[in-house]
């Protein structure tokens, strides 16, 4: 349905898995006004596992304000089922930091997307460990930043980056960069960052996986989108998806196909972060797409 | 989740949208010791729209009989909603009488897939207007009649199919029954007739759509199951699926391919129809798969 | 195969089905000292049909000019077989001009794509009914004419474009181009004007696509890029595609899946054709893809 | 175009690549009276790569007998160019050994499409390592072969079967066989086995894959063709084919859902196989499909 992001607010909720949550939880928001629009759940398993919800509602007949909604969910509903939850309101747009090296189509995608608003976010800044595409990022109205990094000087250019994004994003999406990011780094930004590999997790994780499917003999190669961890292409899954090849298509074609599977796999995981439409859950997620 | 079909219970609503239908729906039956395991709504426009919901829950600890849920939910809950609703439990399996012409592959995968136990449901009979797939039905343990029909005999043939099918069946499959089934016919069974067309609705209607779709030299066909009503190949779809084809296709390709895409959308629609997943809404359906 | 632009040639033949054909062309070509690297052909029928070949070859060794080898080449085999053929050097790039209205999805990513090098063809100018994407266009480096039109100026402003374009291109392509041209301007571009229309076709013709499937209720929507003729979306099928809907997806959706749909398709579409890969037969295609 | 099977027969080439070898292949049977219905070819690369080439062509016309065609053959083009080759025709239908355990789907829908002509092969016979499915093997007219085997049994039983299999088969398609051959057995029939295995290679290799892919919280799930050679499911893949899953999906839904994958993909690589359009090229495949 037509709703207006001013007036949308969504709720994110795991815990433990136990009967009469949605009831407390839709009847928690029915007496405060508000309108559920969009209502989705998730089982692990029903006898001792655990509950995932997310809710949309608006909130034009809200009897309370932003903060006294959030307080009183707390103490009335979060308490008692001992929730992780998250409240937020659309009209609040969450911030996203661009990383990227010199490959110019996943960054272009995104940057498009979010120009003609399909993206609902602020771009604070763009930081590449390459000059190359500050123009293509400016021309957007958006900051370019520019730390170079090598073997030598990871950890100082790694400080750096984190200088720069200290209190100016709720979320980086490495659109292809691609230098490895350290265990620190990672660490400031739990399940807030995204990347996009090109290959079918957990097939040819590392380096050139294209050049891997090939030597494979693969008949579809793919592309992941994922949460960042530690451990290396390791990370919770977002979003994949797939394209066939042939004996025909050479590594190069193999690049030129999963180009288009990159940008469109990472704009809807990153649409879907940004709607708080993914819950992690240990190493997976839970996607309300 | 894993649940038993033994304790699993369907609550399927179409209402009027307005506040607080959630918030009721779930705390009846949660005071009614249920506990709900799938949970899917839908607005089709959240000012004056109408609204759809689908919930599963659990009954070992329901603290009434079966028809006094029925008539509590239908007092406390449905009335003031202005609900059309209907409760079901897993345990009693549908009835579903299968229609067939010669072509055996949509009716085979049917049979072979409820044999399985991947459809919850009982075969009361399989009616053809032709004799010969007799010893492919009864191998399964299914009851086969054989009613012939022509033009001349259309309306007794019909007669005779309704008075076997009287008080025998919930659902009706056309698992390529090529005969037109009368405007009379099908409204003994109103939403409750599945067909399986094959061509991607609403290309390529009536006769021998593969035939039209090489003739227009389509990339892609389709197949499409949808409840049969009074206008041909018009009523609401269930679900599509499609498969890519190309110059070197000849109709006989198409035919290859087309059928098993046919054996697998009808699978799907006959599945979700029997989970109690499909809410007609007007010559649409709302599919909570 | 890595192969050079410089040094590729190609060779599109359409001719009356009989023995010999393959081994008259390639003996040709191999005494000429050209080497065959992707050969593809079809019959439409063994016994009566056409012909339909398509070979990509490299010029290294070829032993005389280019203007004799055609010549040479229409003298000795073509006239024998009947055929109508086309030779073409790759590096002879195709001259491509594009049209547009307001919509900026599919310029953008044609325009991309060509600055990548993924389109090999010569863009002399983006014609446009509006003035709006004027920035854009240029800022690719490519010429920018508004030409206004409505029904009154209808027939001046086709004339005008005409104009523009004559001697200028060899492929029109409508990039989401809303109106519809005349039998007069399509007879001057015949199999050489490319729409992508925002519809699976055959089903939705016409104005507003996206708003009669979800009238409908399909269950997934699609792209078409066709040759235009004179008969309004009836034209030579290129290529389509499809993406999966549900009931929750509202107009707004659908335009926005179907526009990723659309860039996908119609560039597919665009670079098949600039590629020699697509001969027309009657109404429908042979893609050599 | 509609052929008949007793008149088509297929040549398959692999030789180095160099110029003239499609020339002087088609003179030679087009000067035999054999008219080329189709013809794919596949060159590595240009320069110093293998040349691959599949031609199919009707023989009304032969005017020599089958012998004498081969012979002439070897002796005119094929030393010349150093080609591997066979030359086979559609009449004589290759035999096809069938091994399974317990998991009757893959088997069942080969036959099915066996019995229905898809499958031009004779089945000498079934093999299974469990007694349960020889009266669904016997139904149609297939016999039937038990054959115990265990850790402890393992040399003796694989003894019996390749004494049951001698001289009788030239496939053997493993349709959810659960026992990993040795390299002794394999050694027998290299790149004649074809085996499925219900995962995305070379992801999840080895046991139970989709509860390793439920573990890693995939969002696709796949099903992979290969012929199997001694290193566990690192043979050439044929083909491959994936489904989305979700994180709704637990481990019954993956196996429902990629049963049919697994039905769908082995069935298109067996009859690949025998219609003689797959060529191993190291450890990957060529396939003219």
């Amino acid at each position: 349905m037509t709703t207006l992001p001013e007036t949308t607010a969504r709720l994110l909720i795991t815990c433990p898995d136990r009967p009469g949550i949605v009831s407390a939880v839709t009847t928690f928001l029915y007496h405060h006004g508000l309108n559920i629009t969009e209502l989705d759940q998730h089982s692990s398993d029903p006898s001792g596992g655990k509950f995932f919800m997310r809710l949309e509602f608006q909130t034009p007949s809200m009897d309370v304000s932003r903060p006294a909604l959030a307080q009183a969910f707390g103490e009335v509903v979060a308490k008692r089922f001992e929730m992780d939850w998250r409240l937020s309101f659309a009209a609040d747009k969450p911030r996203m930091a661009l990383l990227v090296s010199r490959h110019d189509h996943a960054l272009l995608e995104l940057l498009w997307r979010w120009q003609r608003g399909e993206l609902r976010a602020d771009i604070p800044m763009v930081i590449s460990n390459h000059p190359d595409l500050r123009e293509s990022v400016e021309r957007f109205g958006v900051r370019f930043e520019h730390v170079a990094i090598d073997a030598a000087t990871h950890a100082e250019a790694e400080a750096k980056m984190l200088a720069l994004l200290a209190g100016q994003t709720d979320l980086i999406v490495l659109a292809r960069y691609m230098r490895i990011l350290s265990g620190e780094f990672v660490a400031h930004y739990p399940s807030r960052i995204i990347n996009i590999h090109h290959s079918f997790l957990p097939a040819f994780v590392g380096a050139d996986p294209y050049q891997q499917a090939q030597l494979r003999g693969v008949k579809i190669i793919g592309a992941t989108a994922h949460y960042v961890t530690a451990d290396l292409d390791q990370g919770p899954i977002i979003e994949q998806d797939v394209v066939r090849v042939s004996h025909r298509d050479e590594l190069v074609d193999l690049k030129n196909l999963g180009r288009d599977l990159e940008r469109q796999v990472l704009a809807r995981a990153v649409r879907w972060h940004i709607e708080d439409r993914v819950i992690v859950d240990g190493n997976k997620t839970v996607v309300f797409s």
